[in-house]
């Protein structure tokens, strides 16, 4: 028979069993923290009809869409959740009861370029607050929280979320009549970190930004010294413009009420030179950054918008949200060994061996076990004693359990402690307090393990 | 501005926000359930060469599945979640430690003829053990109460598991001599149940079986009365085909440890009239039928097989699976009104109204309710009280949270409980507790619903 080689695409991650156990938690851990928050998960279709996902057309998602006709239609997968999302919304705009809080964990595809740490089909973990016509402030001033609290949970600690305002700086280009620069002014400033506060002065002057302006520009994204400071310097400029006024306003609530949210300070800043999606974003956005790896970029971004579904209804819907690209985070994760290898990632938490003829007592104890909550596996594989024990040690199955003659005679169990390599004979009862306690200890941790 | 129609292609479920959180707690009691009998979690990809999906070749498979190109790549949607797993048991054959046991839960595709009720994206959800050069019949011994199991937490009561064993099909042709003929045999006892016995008979007949095997044949499918009394019954013709009597001690270690794994008789039976998937399944098979929907055919499948992996690797691979269609089943639940609306199926829990400038109290109260597990949505948005009482009431959130200057000075909430009317003013402690109970009690359901 001729065979063909099995392969992956690459491209696409395909995790090897323990590592998709870490990477399952950290899904479960979002999925919960997004729920805390009064988000309802939503699954659309990871094929769409081309023209639904292209309508906003342009550039490079047209280059990058996987796109194909089958019989006579014109199909495409989902390159991000943000589209689906608006044509879900349109679609169901009758139905929903707004504002809308959603949230949606899912694959997306995008053919870019393969190269190491990029992916073709990738997990984005999105929230979103839709509003008909309005969308109160307090809902921008609650993402910090979200974020924070989704982090937190999977066991980050040296973060920053980094928030910014497009108001303000829309506002303050309109003083400094620079509102047709400001798309280039903004892309300018992005490369402050990479190229320093002089090399972005020449480039604005070589841009045409006169001199004076320049300067202004300068000292303005110099603004620092944390948030207090940053809002009070802030005042300076208040009263010459309205837009300003009123972003200036918006980020005072916004960090008003970040520790009522439980934000810590040290996990938060005002950065008036972040501006994201110069298009799209409207109000508050936000980055995340991982104190000790700003090479990987912000792993959890977003912003206010105005209009999320413009091109499927004549109906303003505003919303803000973020978005976190969960598979090259988990992948930047294990390639700086951030990732807890001390949890528990086998398939099973005991490993039943029976050496009786008769199973029965063995099935009984593993039906019991699951009954309570212990993931279970028997072992009636014709192998040798050794090669079963060394089953659970290579798996990592944290408890073996034997079953012979003597102790289906005795009515106990023989549980044994792979990590601590001690052995007891003991009723099954008392075994599966044993593992209740075992077990908690050994999953109390974090699928994250950073350090202070 | 011209604006797109928003559609979502016909044969993809795209739910609406409540059930989607019953389907979400349908998936997530599945993983937890495989999880309890020792399966990992896999996730593969969505897109594969198109070489590997079409290893088998053949027919149906090659119509239906989604296949288009890329840059110079022939690439194809996942039609099943075995192959996928074929190939990646192939792939990392040296890495993994077999027995194997996953389970995944994904969408596959297939471009079926649009019709209600069938889909073109769907949710299959699989479990399969797979073994290194042998599998002990054990393992096909587990496989009903795995699916006992997850019906039973989903909610269903009235469903049978049906099981046959192959060899014992096999092996009874062999006697007959009919070995040639078997799948034609068996393709038309299929039809026992539609079509009565006399008819089965007649079609034997007009395919050129003789009449005294056809009246054989009928006479062995006639079997019933109970599994004890069928396996008494079998064993009368054993000692005629080793690969019969094979089949028959398969059948009786089944049977015989059916109780100890926790099915109860009432959910299971022999029936020696079905075969499933005819090339593929070598022992065991399974098929679970709804007592009052047989219409609906089998919600839950699968079998023994000898070669997981043939077209990718030169080592046998045996191994038992079974598969839930699970986005047809949700469909046809739906229908016959066996989803359970009494669950709470709002985005939040509680809905806190605050109704002072400062929102400082309410935020509080809100992270204290999320850091207790309690899913809080604030409404913060500038609408009429009544608006806002309506929103708790559309989504059927089931606890409201007032906080007035009173509230705020009394350093106390007052808690609306919206299924009984109820409204008192309370330490937002005590207020927690009542909510702990009352949940406890609302979510005590299953997803289905089902009746003695």
């Amino acid at each position: 028979m001729e065979r063909i080689k099995p392969r992956t695409l690459s491209g696409f991650m395909e995790l090897q069993p323990d590592s998709q156990m870490l990477f399952e938690r950290i899904l479960e851990t979002l999925r919960d923290t997004y729920s805390l928050y009064g988000f309802t998960p939503l699954d659309t279709p990871v094929i769409e009809a081309a023209e639904i996902l292209l309508a906003k057309g342009g550039g490079e998602t047209e280059k990058q869409i996987y796109r194909f006709t089958k019989g006579d239609s014109d199909l495409a997968l989902r390159f991000d959740l943000t589209v689906p999302l608006a044509k879900y919304v349109a679609l169901n705009y009758g139905k929903l009861t707004f504002p809308f809080r959603r949230f949606q964990i899912g694959k997306v595809y995008r053919g870019e370029r393969a190269q190491r740490g990029r992916f073709r089909e990738f997990y984005q973990a999105d929230i979103d607050i839709i509003g008909d016509g309005k969308l109160d402030i307090i809902n921008e001033a609650e993402i910090p929280g979200i974020i924070y609290r989704a982090f937190n949970r999977l066991g980050l600690k040296r973060f920053k979320i980094r928030i910014n305002n497009r108001k303000i700086l829309n506002g303050f280009y309109a003083m400094l009549d620079l509102t047709d620069k400001s798309g280039d002014v903004m892309r300018t400033i992005d490369k402050l970190d990479k190229i320093g506060a002089e090399k972005v002065r020449e480039l604005l002057l070589e841009d045409g930004i006169p001199a004076d302006k320049a300067d202004s520009i300068m000292q303005f994204i110099a603004i620092s010294g944390g948030n207090d400071a940053i809002l009070t310097e802030l005042e300076n400029y208040r009263g010459k413009n309205e837009m300003f006024d009123t972003g200036l306003d918006e980020l005072a609530t916004v960090c008003r009420y970040l520790s009522a949210f439980g934000v810590p300070e040290e996990n938060f800043e005002v950065d008036l030179t972040i501006a994201r999606g110069l298009d799209y974003y409207t109000g508050t956005v936000y980055e995340t950054v991982m104190l000790d790896h700003p090479e990987i970029g912000s792993i959890c971004s977003g912003g206010r918008y105005d209009n999320l579904a413009e091109y499927y209804i004549d109906k303003p819907l505003p919303g803000v949200g973020i978005s976190i690209g969960l598979t090259r985070l988990f992948y930047v994760l294990g390639e700086q060994g951030y990732l807890n290898d001390e949890l528990v990632t086998a398939p099973a938490d005991v490993l039943i061996l029976p050496m009786t003829d008769d199973l029965t007592y063995a099935i009984k104890t593993a039906t019991y076990l699951r009954e309570a909550g212990i993931r279970t596996q028997l072992h009636c594989e014709q192998k040798k004693f050794k090669a079963k024990i060394s089953y659970a040690d290579k798996l990592g199955i944290p408890y073996v359990v034997f079953i012979g003659e003597d102790e289906v005679a005795g009515d106990v169990i023989t549980l044994k402690d792979m990590d601590m390599g001690t052995q007891e004979t003991l009723p099954v009862e008392e075994a599966l307090s044993r593992i209740y306690q075992g077990l908690g200890h050994k999953n109390c941790g974090t699928p994250i393990r950073d350090c202070y």
